[in-house]
């Protein structure tokens, strides 16, 4: 293996003392949750090993535009070489995952729910390698969750996913940490910015879907191929990572009853609006074996009315009560958001 | 000292085996919180003894209706037996907190804004004693926090305080574990159950203030004087909880700009509801230094615009973008599942 050699600016350096540990990162898929990740670092890196006594060094840096490695810590002008496709190192991805010297591999490459590739062998050689794991891909979590958690506690290292459900909206952890002591009855939520922003338009404007859908393109909220989100299987699958975390199963997206939201039409959402209802895309897992996704009438009133491309999850309790949480489900820097906070809570 | 011989129910047992710790506790104030604490414990400590590996016992509890203490846990019988008067050992408060061998001091003698006792000297004399203190009075935090977080520091014992801002809503660790990395820039919200619940019956019948309020009276929601409540101290009271502890001020709740609720008239909420509104008593603090209590306009669609006695806080944030979080805010319950967060994060 050859490391090429990479500037290193000084003027990044976060002053070392005794109270601050080095933790040294790979960040795996250089997209947008993997570019805002090192963005995010690169903004907040003096003020968390300050607050949280950590100093994080992104070390290795691999995607299909190249592979960049420097082990005392990447520079900022090597990172934004990558971009244009400079410098890369003479190393594969398994190779920095394996053989360069860090504690955190960041796995941020895009959800594949067919067979979880390229991010599950990136999951599994991390572990193997002693290497703690925190990811934004629900593919390896939504058909190998419990195979995975099982080799982390083997190995003594974690796997965190934050980022996998909700973005930016806290809700694995609030579940794990805030509610610690509660019982969970069930977890309810929309979890799908763009079926949110398409109903929500539809009701505003009085509009069909195909009409709303091609709007949601133009601006960037739905995708060319918009189906994965449309027919409801975004949502199972990050349903199914509430089921197999909060409620200890061992299921994958293909055991969640689906129904999208393509066959609503503009009449179904003014009869519930009469009513006092709107129509959401609801995914819904409960203790008691259920688990499915399908449109759901929703009071008015309800915490979980909330519009546009917002993320809102309500988690039943026996303790608590009713807990209800609201964010931005998508973005490069909330997901970021969400990265950060699981490598800080590794460490805290 | 005199600890009076008390039946210990062997049924109550947990399993200890070599990774489960047990955490003796005791508890200050046996109103409605403490009993809540009490019950919930009874309820899950086999639970989270499996799940969390800590096995809470209750070896003292202190109240004006009595002391009962037993180092080797109290039973259900000896709980139930304070509430009538029986068997108090002959021991004060303090030396409870002193002098009877435990790990945590639970705080829930009711909040008084004045001089934050008794509850700031057991909280102080807890520390002192080498022991973790979790509370739910607003009080000794809304008076000295910086101090009580001082002495906390140099005894490198843990003073935590989730029930008293938002009781089952998680507020103060959502902000520093789950948005762990984030820069906050503001908090806003709803923190007091009882003029939500009058404002919005106000809103939905037409009625005027004096009449809601004896409303709520009746039902409970609100206490026979209401000022506290009704007049924005409460709020400021948690506000200032919020300032000192997210934003690292050091400020009673003297420093808050407060206005009420009563001047509120049924016309100005038709006028506001006209206008796409509802009017809400809004705490709000911000990293600028703003720190105020008034009733505010809350658009209709605001994820802040909740009702009945409903609590709920919009975290403004620098990467997350703006996190919501709703719940119950009051409830010996709800109050107890935030204390037994609070214990269960100490040890995890």
């Amino acid at each position: 293996m050859i490391i090429l050699p990479i500037n290193y600016s000084k003027s990044e350096g976060v002053k070392e003392d005794m109270n601050t540990k080095t933790v040294r990162i790979s960040i795996i898929g250089f997209g947008n949750v993997g570019g805002g990740t090192a963005e995010v670092i690169r903004r907040k890196r003096e003020e968390i090993a300050k607050k949280h006594g950590i100093d994080i060094k992104i070390v290795g840096i691999a995607d299909l535009k190249g592979v960049i490695v420097n082990e005392s810590g990447l520079s900022e002008d090597a990172i934004m070489k990558l971009n244009t496709g400079e410098k890369p190192a003479d190393m594969t991805t398994l190779e920095v995952i394996k053989e360069v010297e860090h504690e955190v591999m960041v796995e941020t490459t895009p959800t594949n729910v067919e067979n979880g590739e390229p991010g599950l062998t990136h999951i599994i050689t991390a572990l193997e390698s002693d290497r703690h794991v925190v990811t934004s891909n629900k593919g390896p979590l939504a058909l190998q969750y419990r195979k995975l958690m099982q080799l982390a506690a083997q190995k003594g290292k974690e796997l965190r996913f934050e980022a996998s459900v909700g973005g930016a909206m806290p809700l694995i952890s609030l579940v794990r940490e805030n509610l610690a002591g509660n019982g969970i009855i069930s977890i309810k939520g929309i979890l799908n910015g763009t079926c949110n922003y398409i109903l929500t338009r539809m009701v505003e404007e009085g509009l069909p879907y195909e009409h709303v859908l091609k709007e949601a393109q133009e601006r960037g909220i739905a995708e060319t191929d918009p189906s994965k989100d449309v027919e409801g299987i975004d949502t199972a699958v990050k349903l199914v990572i509430l089921a197999n975390s909060v409620f200890d199963r061992d299921v994958t997206y293909k055991d969640v009853e689906v129904e999208g939201i393509t066959d609503i039409t503009p009449e179904a959402l003014k009869l519930a609006n009469d009513a006092g209802y709107v129509i959401k895309l609801i995914g819904e897992v409960d203790r008691n074996g259920c688990q499915k996704v399908a449109p759901r009438l929703v009071p008015k009133h309800d915490p979980l009315n909330v519009g546009g491309t917002l993320n809102v999850a309500t988690i039943k309790t026996d303790l608590a009560g009713d807990i209800t949480v609201i964010g931005k489900g998508a973005g490069p820097i909330e997901a970021a958001s969400a990265i950060l906070s699981d490598i800080i809570g590794i460490y805290s």
